[in-house]
C-alpha cells in the first residue's frame, strides 16, 4: 500500500522558504509515502460568476482528488493567511458535497518570522473546520526563515528542522491510516 | 471640515451583497462625509517577485493614502477571510513605514450566512493589529445575505440593516474625529 | 462494547442551559454509548502553588481517566471561553504525559445569544490543538438560548435542537471507533 | 494632570513571571502615570446565582472604576487564556451599561514560553472588542519566561524587556490622552 500527500505553498515567490519547507518534506517522508507538489501561481482569485473552471485549478483539483492527504505550508502576511493559499482551499470547497476535501488528514508547516507563522495556521485550522479537514494537533511545525535555517534558494539548511518535517510527514502517515482504518 | 472614507469589498461578483453593504452605506453618511470604492477586480495577488506595481494596485493606494478612514465589506469564505480583500491589505501593507495604513480608524461589515461573516471579521480584527488600524469595536454589522434583505443586485432592502450602516457610519466619524484629535 | 462520554459544562449557575443541553444529549444517546457529568462547582481557580489537588479536582479527574470521549458545553462570555469550563481543562493538561486527554474525541456544543457561542467554541478548539483532544468537525451545534429553545430549568424544549444533539452525538460515536481502529 | 493605570495578572501564584512584568512595568512608568495592582487571589468563579458581589470582586470593581487605562499580563494555558483574569473581566462586564470598561484603553503583556503567550493575547484582544476596551496595537510585549529574563521571584532581570516595557506604558499614556481628548 502505497499513500500520496499532495502539498500546498501559500508563497508564490520564487526562493519562497514555505516552497523549501515542502521541498525539504519530500526528502524526509516515510516508507510507502509520496509528495507530489501543487502549483498555484496560475490560479485566478475565485469568483463566483466565473462559468468555467480555469485549467490552472482544474489541474489542482485534480491533485486534490488523487491525494490521500494535503500539507500546508501557511505564511502568514499581517497575521493571517497567505490569499493564494486561501484561494485554492476556496475553489476546492466548492466542489459537489466538498469531495476533494472531506474527511482528508492534514499537516500544517510554515516559515515565517519569529513566530513561525503561527498566527496564521490558527487562521487555518479554523477554515479546516468548516472544509472538513482534520489536521494533526502535533508536531506543530513553526520555523524562522531568518534565523539561517534556509539558504538563499528558500531550501532548508538546519538539521533540526529536517527533523521536524521528518517527523511531521511520519505523524502524517500514521494519522491517515489511522483515520482510513 | 469634511473626511473622506474608503470602502473595500472582499468579493469580487458583480451582484455581490458585500459590495451592496458599501454602496447602502454611501446612502447612510453623516453631514461632512464621502465614501469612495475600490476596485479589486484587477489586483493581482502579492508576490514579492513583482518588481514593478500593477496599475491596478497603485489605483488603489492611492485611494488608500487619501482617505481619513476605511470601511471594510468582509464576506467570509470557509470560516476566514475573502482572499481578495486580504491581498490587497497585504499590498498596502508593503509601503514604507506602513503609511497609508498606520493609526487610520476603521468599520468593518459583512453579508453572509445566519453569523453574517462573523468568524472572518474576527480574523480581520487580527490582521488590523499587525497594520496598525483602528477598527470600531461597536456597531458591529453582520448581515444575514439569504433571508430577503438583499435584492437579486445586491442592494440592501431592509430598513432595520440600513440603519445599521447608518450608525456605524456616525460611529466611524466620531472615532475619526477622537482619533484625530 | 459500550462506549463512556464525560460531559462538562461551563456554567455554574443551576439554571444553565449549557448544562440543559448536557442533559438533553443524555437522553439522545445512540445504542452502546453513556454519558456522565462532571461536577466542576467546587474545582478551584488552577494554581501552580498548590500542592495537592482538591477533592472536587480529583472527582474530575477520576471522570476523565474513565472516559472514552468528551462532550463540552461551552458557553460565551464576552466573546471567549467560560473560565470554568477552561480551568478544569486546565487542571487536567496538568497530569503527567497529558494521559487524561492526549487523542480523546470531542464534541463542543453550546448555547448563548444569536450566535449559539461561536466565537467561544473557536477559542475551545484552539485549545484542544495543544491538548491533543480531537474535535468533531461537524456537526457544530449552536443553539439560541433566547428564543424559546429552553424551559425555565434551562432543559431543551426544541424538537429540532434535540434532533441536532441527537446526530451530534451519533458522530461522536462514529468518530471514537473511528479513532480508535 | 495624572493618569492612574490599573494592573490585573492572569495568573495566581506568588512567583508568577505575569505578576513580575507589573511590578517592573511600576518601575517604567512615564511621568504623570502611576499603576496599581489589583489582586485576584480571592475573586470567585462568575456565577449569575449569586446575588451579593463578594468583598474580593467589589475592591477591584473599586480600582477599574477609578482607572483611566487597564494594564492585562496575560498568561498562556494551553494556547488561550488565564482563566483567573478571564473572569476577572467577566465580573466587570456585569456592571451597569459597562460603565467601567467601556471606552478605556488598554495595554497586553505576557510571559510564558517561546511565543510569550502571543496566542492567549489574540483571544484577550477578541474579548476587549465585547468589553469595548481599546487595545494597543503596538508595542506588543511578549516575555519569554524560561530564557533567563526573570529571577527566582518571577522579577524581569533583562534590561531589553525592561525597555519594552517602558516604551509600552509611555505608548499607553499617548494612547489614553489620544483617546480622551
Amino acid at each position: 500500500m502505497s499513500l500520496q500527500f499532495l502539498g500546498l505553498a501559500g508563497s508564490l515567490r520564487a526562493k519562497s522558504t514555505n516552497r523549501g519547507l515542502l521541498r525539504a518534506a519530500q526528502g524526509q517522508l516515510p516508507a510507502g509515502v509520496s509528495l507530489a507538489l501543487a502549483e498555484l501561481a496560475d490560479v485566478p482569485f475565485y469568483n463566483a460568476d466565473l462559468t468555467e473552471k480555469p485549467a490552472a485549478v482544474q489541474r489542482v483539483l485534480a491533485q486534490l482528488a488523487a491525494a490521500d492527504a494535503l500539507v500546508l505550508a501557511c505564511p502568514e502576511y499581517n497575521y493571517s493567511l497567505a490569499p493564494a493559499l486561501k484561494n485554492m482551499l476556496d475553489w476546492a470547497s466548492r466542489e459537489p458535497d466538498n469531495a476533494l476535501l472531506a474527511g482528508k488528514p492534514v499537516a500544517i508547516m510554515g516559515a515565517g518570522g519569529g513566530m513561525g507563522t503561527s498566527r496564521a495556521q490558527y487562521h487555518l485550522r479554523q477554515v479546516c473546520v468548516y472544509l472538513d479537514l482534520h489536521p494533526l494537533n502535533k508536531p506543530e511545525v513553526f520555523a524562522n526563515a531568518f534565523a539561517g535555517g534556509f539558504d538563499e534558494h528558500g531550501d532548508v539548511r538546519d538539521e533540526r528542522l529536517l527533523g521536524q518535517l521528518a517527523a511531521q510527514m511520519q505523524a502524517l502517515k500514521d494519522w491517515t491510516l489511522r483515520l482510513r482504518a
